[in-house]
Protein backbone atom coordinates (compact mmCIF):
# COMPACT_ATOMS: atom_id res chain seq x y z
CA UNK A 1 0.00 0.00 0.00
CA UNK A 2 1.45 3.07 -0.90
CA UNK A 3 0.84 6.39 0.82
CA UNK A 4 -2.02 7.94 -0.91
CA UNK A 5 -3.80 4.77 -0.59
CA UNK A 6 -2.86 4.69 3.46
CA UNK A 7 -4.03 8.20 3.26
CA UNK A 8 -7.22 7.08 1.88
CA UNK A 9 -8.13 3.76 3.77
CA UNK A 10 -6.89 4.48 6.75
CA UNK A 11 -9.51 6.80 7.98
CA UNK A 12 -11.71 4.04 6.45
CA UNK A 13 -10.46 1.39 8.34
CA UNK A 14 -10.36 3.12 11.79
CA UNK A 15 -14.28 3.86 10.96
CA UNK A 16 -14.94 0.41 10.30
CA UNK A 17 -12.87 -1.11 13.61
CA UNK A 18 -14.76 1.49 15.22
CA UNK A 19 -18.37 0.05 13.64
CA UNK A 20 -17.16 -3.17 14.42
CA UNK A 21 -16.63 -2.30 17.81
CA UNK A 22 -20.15 -0.33 18.45
CA UNK A 23 -21.65 -3.50 16.92
CA UNK A 24 -20.35 -5.81 19.19
CA UNK A 25 -21.15 -3.74 22.28
CA UNK A 26 -24.17 -3.50 21.22
CA UNK A 27 -24.60 -6.74 21.13
CA UNK A 28 -22.97 -7.83 24.37
CA UNK A 29 -25.08 -5.32 26.25
CA UNK A 30 -28.00 -7.48 27.07
CA UNK A 31 -31.57 -5.86 26.91
CA UNK A 32 -33.52 -4.41 29.67
CA UNK A 33 -35.91 -7.04 29.54
CA UNK A 34 -33.33 -9.76 29.50
CA UNK A 35 -31.99 -7.96 32.91
CA UNK A 36 -35.00 -7.90 34.52
CA UNK A 37 -35.91 -11.64 33.76
CA UNK A 38 -33.01 -12.32 35.19
CA UNK A 39 -33.47 -10.65 38.50
CA UNK A 40 -36.97 -11.97 38.41
CA UNK A 41 -35.49 -15.04 38.11
CA UNK A 42 -33.00 -15.03 40.68
CA UNK A 43 -35.45 -13.49 43.54
CA UNK A 44 -37.81 -16.65 42.43
CA UNK A 45 -34.79 -18.98 42.96
CA UNK A 46 -34.33 -17.61 46.23
CA UNK A 47 -37.64 -17.62 47.70
CA UNK A 48 -38.18 -20.93 46.54
CA UNK A 49 -34.89 -21.88 48.27
CA UNK A 50 -36.23 -19.91 51.70
CA UNK A 51 -39.46 -22.06 51.61
CA UNK A 52 -37.63 -24.83 51.94
CA UNK A 53 -35.41 -23.90 54.98
CA UNK A 54 -38.52 -22.40 56.66
CA UNK A 55 -40.20 -25.84 55.76
CA UNK A 56 -37.29 -27.55 57.59
CA UNK A 57 -37.55 -25.04 60.31
CA UNK A 58 -41.44 -25.40 60.98
CA UNK A 59 -41.36 -29.07 60.16
CA UNK A 60 -39.15 -32.55 60.01
CA UNK A 61 -35.38 -30.82 59.93
CA UNK A 62 -33.31 -31.55 56.97
CA UNK A 63 -30.48 -31.27 56.81
CA UNK A 64 -29.69 -31.64 53.21
CA UNK A 65 -32.17 -29.96 52.28
CA UNK A 66 -31.27 -26.53 54.03
CA UNK A 67 -27.69 -27.25 52.95
CA UNK A 68 -28.28 -27.04 49.43
CA UNK A 69 -30.86 -23.87 49.39
CA UNK A 70 -28.99 -22.29 51.50
CA UNK A 71 -25.74 -22.75 49.03
CA UNK A 72 -28.34 -21.58 46.65
CA UNK A 73 -29.18 -18.56 47.92
CA UNK A 74 -25.77 -17.52 49.06
CA UNK A 75 -24.44 -18.20 45.45
CA UNK A 76 -27.24 -15.90 43.70
CA UNK A 77 -26.74 -13.28 46.36
CA UNK A 78 -23.01 -13.10 45.68
CA UNK A 79 -23.57 -13.43 41.73
CA UNK A 80 -23.94 -10.02 41.19
CA UNK A 81 -27.18 -8.97 41.49
CA UNK A 82 -27.18 -5.39 41.77
CA UNK A 83 -25.77 -4.99 37.95
CA UNK A 84 -29.03 -6.80 36.73
CA UNK A 85 -31.17 -3.42 38.07
CA UNK A 86 -28.62 -1.61 35.21
CA UNK A 87 -29.72 2.13 34.08
CA UNK A 88 -32.82 1.29 31.52
CA UNK A 89 -34.57 -1.21 33.97
CA UNK A 90 -36.51 1.29 36.02
CA UNK A 91 -39.72 -0.04 33.36
CA UNK A 92 -39.74 -2.99 31.94
CA UNK A 93 -41.19 -6.20 31.78
CA UNK A 94 -39.28 -9.85 32.29
CA UNK A 95 -41.67 -12.32 33.32
CA UNK A 96 -43.85 -9.90 34.47
CA UNK A 97 -43.70 -5.81 34.85
CA UNK A 98 -40.66 -5.28 37.35
CA UNK A 99 -41.67 -4.80 40.75
CA UNK A 100 -38.49 -2.35 41.55
CA UNK A 101 -39.87 0.45 42.73
CA UNK A 102 -38.53 4.20 41.20
CA UNK A 103 -36.85 5.11 44.24
CA UNK A 104 -34.42 2.40 43.96
CA UNK A 105 -32.81 3.91 40.94
CA UNK A 106 -32.85 7.22 43.01
CA UNK A 107 -30.81 6.36 45.66
CA UNK A 108 -28.29 3.40 44.70
CA UNK A 109 -26.01 3.70 47.37
CA UNK A 110 -28.76 2.48 49.84
CA UNK A 111 -29.22 -0.32 48.17
CA UNK A 112 -26.22 -1.22 47.43
CA UNK A 113 -25.86 -1.30 51.48
CA UNK A 114 -28.93 -3.60 51.62
CA UNK A 115 -27.78 -5.93 48.75
CA UNK A 116 -24.39 -5.89 51.07
CA UNK A 117 -26.75 -6.96 54.28
CA UNK A 118 -28.20 -9.55 52.31
CA UNK A 119 -25.04 -11.17 50.72
CA UNK A 120 -23.61 -11.16 54.31
CA UNK A 121 -26.16 -12.51 55.76
CA UNK A 122 -26.59 -15.58 53.41
CA UNK A 123 -23.32 -15.86 52.90
CA UNK A 124 -23.26 -17.05 56.63
CA UNK A 125 -26.47 -18.77 56.66
CA UNK A 126 -24.49 -21.36 53.79
CA UNK A 127 -21.80 -21.67 56.90
CA UNK A 128 -24.12 -22.14 59.65
CA UNK A 129 -26.56 -24.96 57.28
CA UNK A 130 -23.35 -27.35 56.63
CA UNK A 131 -23.45 -27.43 60.93
CA UNK A 132 -26.39 -28.71 60.95
CA UNK A 133 -27.61 -26.78 63.87
CA UNK A 134 -31.35 -26.35 63.19
CA UNK A 135 -30.94 -23.99 66.23
CA UNK A 136 -28.68 -22.05 65.19
CA UNK A 137 -29.64 -22.00 61.44
CA UNK A 138 -33.19 -20.62 63.01
CA UNK A 139 -31.18 -17.51 64.17
CA UNK A 140 -29.70 -16.60 61.04
CA UNK A 141 -32.49 -17.18 58.71
CA UNK A 142 -34.48 -14.82 60.93
CA UNK A 143 -30.99 -12.51 60.20
CA UNK A 144 -31.48 -12.85 56.35
CA UNK A 145 -34.93 -12.57 56.46
CA UNK A 146 -34.92 -9.22 57.99
CA UNK A 147 -32.72 -8.08 55.21
CA UNK A 148 -34.94 -9.43 52.50
CA UNK A 149 -37.58 -7.28 54.42
CA UNK A 150 -35.70 -4.22 54.61
CA UNK A 151 -35.22 -4.32 51.20
CA UNK A 152 -38.65 -5.03 50.52
CA UNK A 153 -40.10 -2.33 52.15
CA UNK A 154 -37.82 0.32 50.25
CA UNK A 155 -37.72 -1.19 47.35
CA UNK A 156 -40.28 -3.33 46.23
CA UNK A 157 -43.79 -2.76 45.47
CA UNK A 158 -46.64 -4.78 47.08
CA UNK A 159 -48.28 -5.86 43.98
CA UNK B 1 -63.39 -36.32 81.01
CA UNK B 2 -64.92 -39.63 81.46
CA UNK B 3 -64.75 -42.94 80.08
CA UNK B 4 -68.21 -42.50 78.21
CA UNK B 5 -67.12 -39.43 76.96
CA UNK B 6 -63.91 -40.66 76.02
CA UNK B 7 -65.04 -43.03 73.70
CA UNK B 8 -67.26 -40.59 71.62
CA UNK B 9 -64.73 -38.26 71.60
CA UNK B 10 -61.47 -39.94 71.12
CA UNK B 11 -62.03 -41.48 67.03
CA UNK B 12 -63.72 -37.39 66.47
CA UNK B 13 -60.60 -36.54 67.95
CA UNK B 14 -58.65 -38.76 65.73
CA UNK B 15 -60.71 -37.42 62.29
CA UNK B 16 -59.93 -34.05 63.59
CA UNK B 17 -56.00 -34.78 63.97
CA UNK B 18 -55.74 -36.88 60.63
CA UNK B 19 -58.14 -33.68 58.59
CA UNK B 20 -55.72 -31.68 59.99
CA UNK B 21 -52.57 -33.21 59.17
CA UNK B 22 -54.11 -33.82 55.46
CA UNK B 23 -54.33 -30.33 55.35
CA UNK B 24 -51.05 -29.56 56.63
CA UNK B 25 -49.79 -31.64 54.00
CA UNK B 26 -51.79 -30.12 50.99
CA UNK B 27 -50.61 -26.93 52.25
CA UNK B 28 -47.47 -27.78 52.10
CA UNK B 29 -47.54 -29.44 48.63
CA UNK B 30 -46.35 -27.18 45.63
CA UNK B 31 -48.69 -26.65 43.14
CA UNK B 32 -47.33 -27.94 39.52
CA UNK B 33 -47.24 -24.48 38.34
CA UNK B 34 -45.30 -23.34 41.11
CA UNK B 35 -42.64 -26.08 40.37
CA UNK B 36 -42.75 -25.42 36.65
CA UNK B 37 -41.93 -21.32 37.33
CA UNK B 38 -39.38 -22.27 39.65
CA UNK B 39 -37.01 -24.97 37.41
CA UNK B 40 -37.94 -22.67 34.79
CA UNK B 41 -36.38 -19.78 36.83
CA UNK B 42 -33.44 -22.09 37.91
CA UNK B 43 -32.63 -22.65 34.19
CA UNK B 44 -32.79 -19.02 32.82
CA UNK B 45 -30.75 -18.15 36.18
CA UNK B 46 -28.09 -21.13 34.60
CA UNK B 47 -28.28 -20.18 31.36
CA UNK B 48 -27.55 -16.43 32.37
CA UNK B 49 -24.41 -17.26 34.59
CA UNK B 50 -23.10 -19.42 31.34
CA UNK B 51 -23.65 -16.73 29.29
CA UNK B 52 -21.13 -14.51 31.42
CA UNK B 53 -18.68 -17.57 31.61
CA UNK B 54 -18.80 -17.70 27.59
CA UNK B 55 -18.29 -13.74 27.46
CA UNK B 56 -15.23 -14.09 29.26
CA UNK B 57 -13.84 -17.03 28.01
CA UNK B 58 -14.51 -15.15 24.12
CA UNK B 59 -13.28 -11.53 25.66
CA UNK B 60 -11.33 -10.31 28.25
CA UNK B 61 -11.26 -13.06 31.52
CA UNK B 62 -13.15 -11.98 33.71
CA UNK B 63 -11.83 -14.16 37.13
CA UNK B 64 -14.17 -13.03 39.65
CA UNK B 65 -16.68 -12.56 37.36
CA UNK B 66 -16.73 -16.15 36.41
CA UNK B 67 -15.77 -17.41 39.82
CA UNK B 68 -19.46 -16.18 40.43
CA UNK B 69 -21.41 -17.40 37.95
CA UNK B 70 -19.63 -21.17 38.02
CA UNK B 71 -20.71 -20.80 41.87
CA UNK B 72 -24.14 -20.07 40.83
CA UNK B 73 -24.53 -22.32 38.27
CA UNK B 74 -23.06 -25.31 40.24
CA UNK B 75 -25.49 -24.57 43.62
CA UNK B 76 -28.25 -24.15 41.60
CA UNK B 77 -27.61 -27.79 39.66
CA UNK B 78 -27.43 -28.70 42.71
CA UNK B 79 -30.01 -27.77 44.58
CA UNK B 80 -32.32 -30.64 44.17
CA UNK B 81 -33.56 -29.59 40.38
CA UNK B 82 -35.50 -33.15 40.20
CA UNK B 83 -37.66 -32.50 42.71
CA UNK B 84 -39.19 -29.38 40.17
CA UNK B 85 -39.67 -32.32 37.62
CA UNK B 86 -42.35 -34.02 40.28
CA UNK B 87 -45.88 -36.09 38.79
CA UNK B 88 -48.45 -33.49 38.05
CA UNK B 89 -45.93 -31.14 36.36
CA UNK B 90 -45.75 -32.87 32.54
CA UNK B 91 -47.93 -30.06 31.37
CA UNK B 92 -48.79 -26.66 32.78
CA UNK B 93 -47.65 -23.15 32.69
CA UNK B 94 -45.25 -21.42 34.94
CA UNK B 95 -43.28 -18.34 34.17
CA UNK B 96 -44.70 -19.77 30.53
CA UNK B 97 -46.03 -23.37 29.06
CA UNK B 98 -43.81 -26.21 29.89
CA UNK B 99 -40.41 -26.63 27.42
CA UNK B 100 -40.02 -30.57 29.20
CA UNK B 101 -41.02 -33.04 26.72
CA UNK B 102 -43.61 -35.93 27.64
CA UNK B 103 -40.67 -38.53 26.89
CA UNK B 104 -38.49 -36.66 30.03
CA UNK B 105 -41.15 -37.97 32.40
CA UNK B 106 -41.27 -41.66 30.69
CA UNK B 107 -37.61 -42.17 31.42
CA UNK B 108 -37.00 -40.83 34.86
CA UNK B 109 -33.91 -43.28 34.91
CA UNK B 110 -32.28 -41.43 32.11
CA UNK B 111 -33.63 -37.98 32.59
CA UNK B 112 -31.68 -38.59 36.65
CA UNK B 113 -28.08 -39.69 34.98
CA UNK B 114 -28.03 -36.75 32.42
CA UNK B 115 -28.72 -34.80 35.32
CA UNK B 116 -26.27 -35.92 37.53
CA UNK B 117 -23.36 -35.06 34.32
CA UNK B 118 -24.57 -32.12 35.05
CA UNK B 119 -24.46 -31.40 38.87
CA UNK B 120 -20.91 -33.65 38.40
CA UNK B 121 -19.75 -30.93 35.59
CA UNK B 122 -20.85 -28.41 37.13
CA UNK B 123 -19.09 -28.43 40.49
CA UNK B 124 -15.83 -29.25 38.87
CA UNK B 125 -16.31 -26.05 37.07
CA UNK B 126 -16.52 -24.41 40.24
CA UNK B 127 -13.36 -25.70 41.20
CA UNK B 128 -11.80 -25.09 38.07
CA UNK B 129 -12.85 -21.75 38.33
CA UNK B 130 -11.37 -20.81 41.60
CA UNK B 131 -8.57 -21.88 40.02
CA UNK B 132 -8.54 -18.79 37.16
CA UNK B 133 -6.56 -20.85 34.85
CA UNK B 134 -8.66 -19.46 31.84
CA UNK B 135 -7.99 -22.56 29.56
CA UNK B 136 -8.85 -25.25 32.03
CA UNK B 137 -11.62 -23.31 32.90
CA UNK B 138 -12.87 -23.49 28.74
CA UNK B 139 -11.99 -27.04 29.03
CA UNK B 140 -14.24 -27.59 31.71
CA UNK B 141 -17.17 -25.57 30.26
CA UNK B 142 -17.35 -27.22 26.93
CA UNK B 143 -17.69 -30.26 29.18
CA UNK B 144 -20.54 -28.80 30.83
CA UNK B 145 -22.36 -27.42 28.06
CA UNK B 146 -22.04 -30.82 26.53
CA UNK B 147 -24.70 -31.81 29.23
CA UNK B 148 -26.83 -29.34 29.05
CA UNK B 149 -27.25 -30.36 24.86
CA UNK B 150 -27.57 -33.99 26.12
CA UNK B 151 -30.19 -33.20 28.18
CA UNK B 152 -32.18 -31.15 26.02
CA UNK B 153 -31.69 -33.17 22.90
CA UNK B 154 -33.42 -35.74 24.65
CA UNK B 155 -36.17 -33.71 27.10
CA UNK B 156 -36.94 -30.28 25.79
CA UNK B 157 -39.04 -29.17 23.19
CA UNK B 158 -37.63 -26.50 20.91
CA UNK B 159 -39.97 -24.12 20.64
Amino acid sequence: MNKKMKKIFAPALALVILAAASLAMAQQAPKPEQLIKVRQSSFQVIAWSSGRIKASLEGQYNKDDVVKAANTIAAVANSGLGALFAPGTEQGKGWHETSAKPELFKDLKHFAELGANFNKEASELAVVAAGGDAAAVKTQYGKLTRTCKACHDDFKSKD
